[in-house]
């Protein structure tokens, strides 16, 4: 299965690199654009028996490897 | 308007961060991932008068600044 998998800084951490974009962003002429999150974007192929044992296997991944839990967060989107 | 950007690198481009996390995950266990690919992911708040000036906006800002369309391909959600 091909899996998508998401990381971004949790909701009220501060996002230097997010601000460091937008900054760039605004010197270039884009005024309309705010609030610029960055974040981690991984396609990853995986061999697991279910839908579900691989669910778990990639929150597993998550917490252990690919994302800090103190201040991130993740999802992740299964295609088959 | 809230926008989500996936900045990714474009398919043979070889991708060295990727293949860290590959053999990491590998040592913790996960032998069943395979193909690991590592790329940026952006959400975005904007102000635009419609969905299609908002794309326009988005593809240059993509083209100038977010992504190396030498070795990047992109692609984004616009949520309203």
């Amino acid at each position: 299965m091909r899996v998508k998998i998401f990381v971004y800084l949790k909701d009220g951490v501060l996002d230097p690199q997010g601000k460091a974009v937008e900054r760039s962003l605004h010197a270039l002429g884009y005024k309309e654009v705010q609030d610029v999150r960055m974040g981690k974007y991984l396609e990853v192929e995986l061999d697991a028996p279910s839908r579900q044992a691989a669910e778990e296997r990639i929150r597993e991944m998550c917490d252990k490897l690919l994302a800090n839990p103190v201040i991130e967060d993740y999802r992740f989107e299964i295609e088959e």
